[in-house]
């Protein structure tokens, strides 16, 4: 294991907390706060996980949280008729929806139910559209807090050489947009890229996100890189990246240890999204 | 002068005529359709070229077209209200909103008040994010017409590496999302990019679209690659795109003149896209 002192390793505590305490300065100076709500449909476990650890973060910000549990019978008729009273509830700052849903449900039609001023995970396509016009105010959480570790190396994001590996929805494509916004030149990679070494050998930055353990291997950085790496693998080793952490540190000038490194910046974001929210709610008048 | 029938040059006369006829197709099979309608504001030389042009076309289509002249002292909230109405109207198929509109004018904001299903230009932030979610449907008409260009060249998309220079809104970035979605491999080239030629000799297709007259000379280019030229400059030599079309053609394996190229495909485009708007406002139950 990487020892903990090691200055390549680019950890998300201390991002993590700086967001979290702007978040909890600015709730703190609110006379009230509406709350944020998590709506689970159906069960899945690793799903209770992630709501845990939202609430615990959202309860030490004093930011009410609630958990909504809907039954996986329910209809998407009603989940759309129950996210449009949610966005009519001034009481309601922001709602997450978690995922997955049951394969009955339309997610994106969802998503897409939830007013983009509460959008706090910034799912929305109307919030993500907002991204390519450089307007990044609720952006995707894992993709910001990519963006947000990268920003704590302290290069310049101008005229950076940044190869993203994967383009889901999420993660690859809305940090392609925020990075380019930043004045980075973006490339992104993905299943049908002929040479996904070409491009990330001459990367000053590389951001992976594709879910295969350790596809990234040293021989695939150059020297000095920032290597950021979204994956969460669990395997018979446990939780790995998809990048080969030991080997690649070698290597690089940054690396992300996983776990420990973008996660915990991730649920951060989502609160200051929440903060983002709650002042956009004010500024278009939904709250005084 | 390019010769009129040199096989590099990417013509888009005959893709439009392609596009148009299936648009008539279309049309012609509807009992009734309802109409365009252009608005412009203020009064601004260039517009009444385009408007006209658009004009000729829907009505060689025998798609109604209406064209709105609002005062250059109209406010926000009017355009805002106005639009709201166009909305609800269902004689109304589609909106253009031509640009530029005047300085006290938002035009982002009066473009998202065009619903997507009347946003036939494809510039609603949240038509623009449904791209990133591969749902092209009304995409932005310039960006479209450079992908069926290149499609034109029976390249297979999966694998191609593109690069795309320029970075604006409603061409270059929505042109990267539209390839990625067919498999490509794309770069997004910029001003502030170290170096540009780095990327665009290595490409397989080069996109251009920055408003720099022959910015890209031959030695920008990989021997027989594509290369699509979005610009349009008007310069004392006359109207130059960004690619120095002559010395370029040398190398290129296709490339697309201007004028002649990209433009003519675009307005074809925008008439494809009110078709689509048409079946998605019967799907939505719009329209019976």
């Amino acid at each position: 294991m990487a020892k903990d002192n090691d200055p390549r390793l680019l950890r998300g505590a201390a991002v993590r907390q700086r967001i979290l305490d702007e978040a909890a300065q600015y709730i703190a100076s609110q006379s009230s706060i509406g709350k944020l709500v998590s709506i689970s449909i159906g069960e899945v476990a690793e799903v209770a996980v992630y709501v845990r650890n939202q609430a615990r973060v959202a309860h030490q910000l004093k930011l009410p949280f609630d958990q909504e549990f809907w039954g996986s019978d329910v209809t998407q008729e009603e989940c759309k008729a129950r996210l449009q009273e949610m966005n009519d509830d001034p009481s309601i700052l922001g709602v997450i929806l978690q995922r997955p849903v049951p394969d009955h449900i339309n997610l994106r039609s969802l998503q897409s139910a939830i007013h983009p001023l509460k959008d706090v995970e910034g799912m929305n396509p109307a919030s993500i559209g907002n991204i390519i016009y450089n307007d990044v105010a609720l952006a995707p959480c894992t993709a910001a807090a990519a963006v947000e570790l990268i920003r704590e190396t302290g290069l310049n994001m101008e005229g950076l050489e940044v190869v993203m590996v994967g383009h889901s929805e999420i993660v690859g494509k809305p940090v392609a947009m925020m990075l380019m916004a930043e004045g980075a030149t973006v490339t992104v990679c993905h299943h049908m890229t002929r040479s996904v070494a070409m491009h990330s050998r001459r990367a000053d930055v590389v951001v992976v996100a594709v879910g295969k353990a350790h596809l990234l291997g040293p021989d695939m950085i150059k020297p000095g890189a920032v290597v950021i790496d979204i994956g969460i693998n669990q395997t018979p080793d446990g939780i790995l990246g998809d990048v080969d952490t030991e080997a690649v540190k070698e290597v690089a000038g940054w690396i992300t240890p996983v776990p420990g490194g973008v996660g915990p910046v991730t649920v951060a974001i989502l609160m200051r999204n929440a903060t983002i929210a709650h002042q956009r709610q004010i500024a278009s008048g939904w709250l005084t």
